[in-house]
């Protein structure tokens, strides 16, 4: 199970990343591997939603054991599976890059992190930066 | 009405076809006529909501009285219709193959059988073992 | 996490007391820690939504931390929190005994086991007896 | 509008509480005022929706403009109303104090805290140090 203290050192980095190379301002969303929110922050200036979509981004992969790179690209090629998927899950799933399974160093499943509010691809760089500030392994999908 | 009995001998002969095959971990779901739940079994290692995929199977078979491949063939045809059936359904269908009625020798409606976790194919091929083991007839939507 | 082995024996072990006990027929939901269904099944003669009560004892256990007779104390004592709680957890909790809590001996959260058929009490027993024969610990919130 | 900053003076300091008075595991969400999650954090060993509780202590304090308390004394005195707003907001609304607006010090509207762990008014307890440490103005509903 990821531990608080593992969540906020991946949220400190990503967070750093962001700052670092100019993004947007961020929701960031990181959820256990039960899909319970283990830690949030959304920066300042973020719209009313964005949260929601940073959530959807992590719960679609900790839902369908995909990160949401893999899931976009399932979009374009068979967008009534995700539609339904989507239905199916109870509606929180987002899949675009930005959404990244946390594993540890034997593959095991940890939790999830959702970032929106840049481009997909930034991202998703910030969460995997994150991961590995945190000695973790992240799982994009791609 | 399929009976636990029927639904038993079809999860067991599902499981075994898997476990020869060699298919990754299924969720399988098995609804009487009614759309309830008679049965249900996710192996270890699915990943948190592939249940809901395999429900959505079962689930749109029973409600639209259709194996779940001729409502893939609708989704590719008529996608709007099948986004609006999945709302109208109340959210759990799954277009794609896996979906299987169950019918007796007369052809009377018993239940649906709904697999997900390998390919659509391999998944509706384990509905289709489970459904002839219990000496009953299988209805895929080809 | 829970095995699907440990859910069979479980499940055939409830079964079987309450065919001795000539319990009314059941409705069985066993859930794994991350609240997803593991295994299922409703007895010949069940009513179409008994499953979901089944499933609400299980769910409302393992959303909460707490056997669903420690919820069923709450609803007499402070009944709008678990009126607010049934609503925040998105609807399936029911606050009456037969939701117990599975744990290994060492004490850690396994799953939750919800039954519902007979009254509230033998359908408490069921699911005790159940978690017994899998050499594991009911929790039922006594 | 809160800043991220200041929920994460407010967040460290609630923690910081909970840690030194030895309360169980809290989760702890702070809304701003549009009602959008800002900072979430569960600490590990919190039940898989407890979090969900939290943001219905939040939730409900923004979208009535009253500290939980104040909800928990309608839900003794009128419960049909706080049934009803429940619904009427979305579902999440928990009555019960650990819901608490943060006002600036003219009386301003800048979001809420909620947390859920610990007995309702230890929950409280943490939420009103932690608003303090920030400079800013906890509205209880007493």
């Amino acid at each position: 199970m990821l531990t608080l203290a593992q969540a906020q050192t991946i949220m400190s980095a990503a967070l750093a990343h962001a700052g670092t190379a100019g993004f947007k301002p961020l929701a960031i969303a990181i959820l256990d591997s039960r899909g319970a929110q283990k830690l949030f922050a959304a920066q300042d200036g973020t719209s009313l939603k964005r949260g929601e979509i940073a959530l959807g981004k992590a719960h679609g992969a900790v839902a369908m054991g995909l990160g949401s790179r893999a899931l976009h690209k399932v979009a374009l090629e068979r967008p009534y599976f995700v539609d339904a998927a989507t239905h199916a899950v109870g509606g929180s799933l987002v899949p675009v890059p930005g959404g990244v399974l946390i594993r540890d160093a034997s593959g095991a499943l940890l939790g999830a992190i959702g970032i929106s509010g840049d481009t997909s691809d930034n991202d998703e760089a910030a969460a995997v930066a994150g991961i590995a500030a945190a000695g973790l392994v992240s799982d994009t999908g791609a």
